[in-house]
């Protein structure tokens, strides 16, 4: 019998050499087009290679290995090398990798997939650098905006020239659709940034869609005041108003579920100890696998929020825009990682997507499924973010039986 | 009959004179030991010669006008000369200028009192250059820290430097003590800084006592974490506690009357919209005019943050000092100054103060009275600061009769 664990041990030792690649010494920092960004896509172009795939980058410097061909059509497998500012070492690389070790695995195990597989290593999912969300997923998917070129980062580059000098085509970004004829799917390994999966006791989930998420900024405007002179009467305190908000907004989304609103900022204009507050602005994010239900929270959210300000006299702005929709992921495909998770011996857990992912923009030219790894306390998008050796392992076991029901 | 409002119309003019001596061109900033403040005295010296006073600068620059004198006693009249940044015209200036025109009103009358009367502009009540708030009057009561003469600016001055620089005497602040021996009282006009007069529709308001004032900080530690991956029900999301705390307080303070309790700035830590918050820091400010009120209602917030803290999860740390407790004024000068609003045909209405004035440290060695002037929207600290004319007639009158009453 295969030993998964080996095969876990080497994505480990993989993510932790890829981790060196940084911009910030003593911290993983590694954004799109940089010297950095490069350096981890060549070391995994090298273990693509190893793996007998023939490797490509597109014009946006997303890798592209490719292994086996013929008729039966081509299943993606990928993620994204690209991390936050002060990041954790997992979150994108271990998709990559973990796909990389199963065709690894096949190979050793001389047993071959009747169809073609794409790994692609994407270059920018978190969008740091240009504020360019899924950038290097969404120029596969057609789904580029040219006007994106004029971006510019802190320094004052272009994402045009950003592209040029990483060795990409702006020019090519528009076109490098990959054509969905040939494609059966995308698959995505991915740690789940969240502590479900932990709090259940199970290595692995099964995604079942890709919540869709609306955020937005709520200000509250009152009248600012002497904190001693002004009796709590004649008020109108827009952090009051504010907070009765935010335990509104917390009260609703633990009454519907699977439904998150957080307010993750608040801020207080001018806020002194010894001044009532005048003006408050605050952030709102909420999201659902179903936009319905997401569209019904925030309608009742803005009564909410309405009916708060009118009691208290104060005025408030809702400025909130319509958010991106749900994916759900393919029955067909996520009812075959179910099967390959169970034949694994593990538990089917299935969950949604909390936060997004690349496959939100493959989606549009393919199939999407998703398999999500325990990660220790739900942490991610931090130098904690940590997954265990057996998880990892359990992945690969789940994800080489997945490739071998798909074909 | 005495025409009240050209007193009145006289000191609104007078306002406007010292509002020309500033720090800073297009706004009013006049703070302690400035040349700017030091020209204001010399107006207001101006004014008190013409009105028979001699004039002497203390220690610590603070203006005395003497009028009178004999076996009688000295009444003290006084407020402040200094500024806030930004400041409006009358908080402090109005009470100096009133009790100057009720001297010239009597004078023009050929009315004379039977006792002394010192009129005190105080040269630093706000406290901005140092962080000294009743620097001026501390050093008439003999409260003065000689510590405190080691304090710097924001440009590295010393307060002693300073001191000596406006033609001052540092070595002189702690023993520049008033002997209070032949004091009958001291008597302050200030602005209300508040609303509670406009609200009820009266010119005047007679000062009850100086609420005692708690600040502190509180801090509620979660857990921080993604938006959109972590359920409501495993959060642990500190704006969320502090949010229900805010609603805690007011609804405790308007519970208790007379209370004010205020959340004046909420910091969230690393806010972001797409991060449950970790941490957030709150201020607090409790005034009451009786200390055993404003304790319990201290000692109950505390409990409610604990409660919340605990019912949540997170931690909560209280960094809330003791505080500053409150001064009643005089009933027996309070009483008279009732009766000589009564008998200028107002309304008397008592009030607490809930902000600080120089009566509070006069009183240790006088008793005091003090007469609120209704101000526009209760603004304060602010370039809109605005009295009415008919108003300080009234205060002009009311503290006129005062005068004689105390006699």
């Amino acid at each position: 019998m295969t030993d998964f664990v080996n095969y876990a041990a080497r994505v480990l030792r993989r993510c932790d050499e890829l981790a060196a690649f940084s911009e910030e010494s003593g911290r993983l920092t590694r954004r799109f087009a940089t010297p950095a960004l490069w350096q981890a896509g060549e070391a995994v172009r090298g273990w693509m290679e190893a793996a007998g795939m023939t490797v490509r980058r597109d014009a946006v410097g997303n890798l592209i290995g490719r292994l086996g061909g013929g008729d039966r059509g081509t299943l993606l497998l990928g993620s994204h090398l690209d991390t936050v500012r002060d990041a954790g070492r997992y979150d994108g690389m271990l998709g990559v990798l973990v796909a990389i070790a199963c065709l690894e695995l096949l190979r050793d195990d001389e047993r071959s997939l009747p169809y073609g597989v794409e790994v692609l290593a994407f270059a920018d999912e978190e969008g740091v650098r240009f504020g360019t969300g899924y950038l290097g997923s969404s120029v596969v998917a057609g789904c580029f905006d040219a006007a994106d070129l004029d971006r510019r980062d802190a320094d004052g580059v272009t994402l045009a020239d950003a592209v040029r000098a990483s060795g990409g085509d702006p020019d090519g970004l528009v076109s490098s659709r990959r054509d969905p004829a040939d494609l059966i799917g995308y698959y995505e390994v991915h740690i789940e940034q969240g502590p479900v999966l932990e709090s259940g006791g199970t290595a692995l989930g099964v995604v079942t869609a890709i919540a869709g998420q609306t955020g937005g900024r709520i200000v509250f405007a009152g009248q600012a005041g002497h904190a001693g002179t002004v009796p709590m009467a004649l008020r109108r305190d827009a952090l009051a108003a504010a907070a009765e908000f935010v335990t509104a907004v917390e009260a609703l989304a633990r009454d519907q579920a699977g439904v998150v609103a957080t307010i993750g900022d608040l801020e207080v204009e001018r806020g002194a100890r010894n001044v009532i507050p005048g003006r408050v602005v605050l952030s709102l994010d909420v999201r659902h696998a179903s936009d319905s239900v997401r569209e019904s929270v925030l309608t009742e959210l803005r009564e909410r929020a309405g009916a708060i300000a009118r009691a208290r006299g104060v005025e408030v702005q809702w400025q909130v825009a319509t958010g991106v929709g749900a994916v759900d992921t393919s029955p067909g495909l996520t009812e075959l990682l179910a099967e390959a998770v169970a034949a694994s011996g593990h538990p089917v857990v299935r969950l949604p997507s909390g936060a997004g992912h690349d496959a939100v923009m493959i989606s549009r030219i393919a199939p999407i499924a998703m398999l999500f790894v325990r990660c220790a306390g739900g942490i991610s998008h931090h130098p904690a973010e940590s997954v265990n050796l057996e998880d990892v392992a359990a992945a690969i076991e789940a994800s080489t039986r997945f490739l071998q029901l798909v074909g």
